[in-house]
């Protein structure tokens, strides 16, 4: 038997996603649920790695069982909630076909990078922005972001300590990237077929460069065809970023 | 010289706006911080008195000062936001005229009632929104949302302990009565020309209570004319509770 699960959380508190030897992690802290509801602890495929601090909309997970649920898959969401921290919720569980696997059966996620465009942070979402004080000029973000569509080779993109650049797999195929202004946020949103380490918050500080001014939207093609991590921007902080859908 | 205050506050640790015998109040903590800054505490006019749990995206203030402040109005918010907890900010510091009164020179304030419609509180945003776990029946809402929308004696919304009832001042105008569905959430916009003790709370009780089909959306007007709280609905939680927009 073949499960999934869908959960949002709020990974301030968290060391991402993957269980590390130092620091509790999303993983981790479901198994403990899961343990004391099942019994046992299930081994879990996730969707992705989120880093440290990076937050959830919708994670992927599947586990198998030898046996079936002895209880309705869909209580499951239930008692898993009553077992885990309030910044981790579970809202779905569903039996899948045998070959799904939340990550190798994913044909893209999409990401949203938040940031705060004003002086003042907020009162209620600090957590989950990342603030730029001076003016950032949409337009021209709007521009750029559009030139990150398509296949590319994204290497320049990624940072250091990737083993997928390590395999000298780093070719992506980015079909969204958009730019959205709501009031005083700025909402860069992606979607790709994948993604190289810190892929989203490396096209966020350079869309905010290009916002601010200090570089052009034009020089997005040269970033890429660089494939030189030091051509494009900074990688903005990890409370901005959510991982909002794997799309199957 | 006579100075307007806009702030934003997360209001869950807060005894509400007012100065309190018992805990901590908005108006003590902004009171301290200008004191910080100025030397002495000004007394301050808020806009409302906001209850305890409830937030505030804007609220207005103004104080009076003898002698014009020594540096730039437009320095007021940094300043204070380097005394002032992070869930209390100042985003907008300007001189008014000298007749200006943040409670009575308002023409009405716009609220919003926050609602999760699921059954899973968010990680992110539970401190900001009350949770109905049976579906909601937007339509209907709004079509009841529509028959408050009036000039009525609004006694029947209205929390006992009012002083304006007390007085007989119970006759409000209310411009707008929206219900209006984001993704899980489901918000009640209310904007009138001044509120009862718990009169949001209450109309949003009550719509909540048409969305169950507990009671029909036609029933309103008979809630308005019976004049009797025990005709309306339940007052809903402080936490859904946002003051959104003080016009002047």
């Amino acid at each position: 038997m073949n499960y999934l699960l869908l959960l949002a959380y709020d990974g301030t508190n968290y060391c991402g996603y993957q269980v590390q030897k130092n620091g509790r992690s999303i993983a981790e802290t479901l198994q403990n649920a899961m343990e004391a509801i099942l019994g046992f602890r299930p081994d879990i495929k996730g969707c992705s790695r989120t880093d440290s601090g990076v937050h959830a909309e919708e994670f992927a997970l599947n586990f198998r069982l030898e046996t079936p649920l002895k209880f309705a898959v869909s209580k499951l969401p239930l008692a898993l909630n009553a077992k885990l921290p309030e910044d981790i919720r579970v809202f779905c569980a569903k039996e899948v076909s045998e070959d799904f696997h939340a990550r190798y059966s994913s044909k893209g996620k999409t990401y949203e990078y938040r940031i705060r465009n004003s002086s003042v942070n907020s009162p209620f979402y600090d957590k989950y922005e990342t603030r730029v004080t001076k003016p950032l000029c949409i337009a021209e973000m709007q521009k750029a972001a559009q030139l990150f569509v398509g296949t590319h080779d994204c290497i320049a993109l990624c940072s250091a300590g990737s083993s997928a650049a390590a395999n000298g797999d780093t070719v992506r195929t980015i079909t969204q990237c958009d730019v959205l202004q709501k009031g005083e946020n700025v909402i860069i949103r992606i979607t790709a077929n994948g993604y190289l380490y810190n892929m989203v918050r490396i096209i966020a500080g350079t869309l905010v460069e290009v916002g601010l001014g200090k570089r052009k939207a034009l020089s997005i093609p040269d970033i890429l065809t660089s494939k030189d991590r030091t051509k494009a921007g900074n990688t903005m902080a990890a409370k901005g970023l959510f991982l909002c859908k794997v799309h199957y």
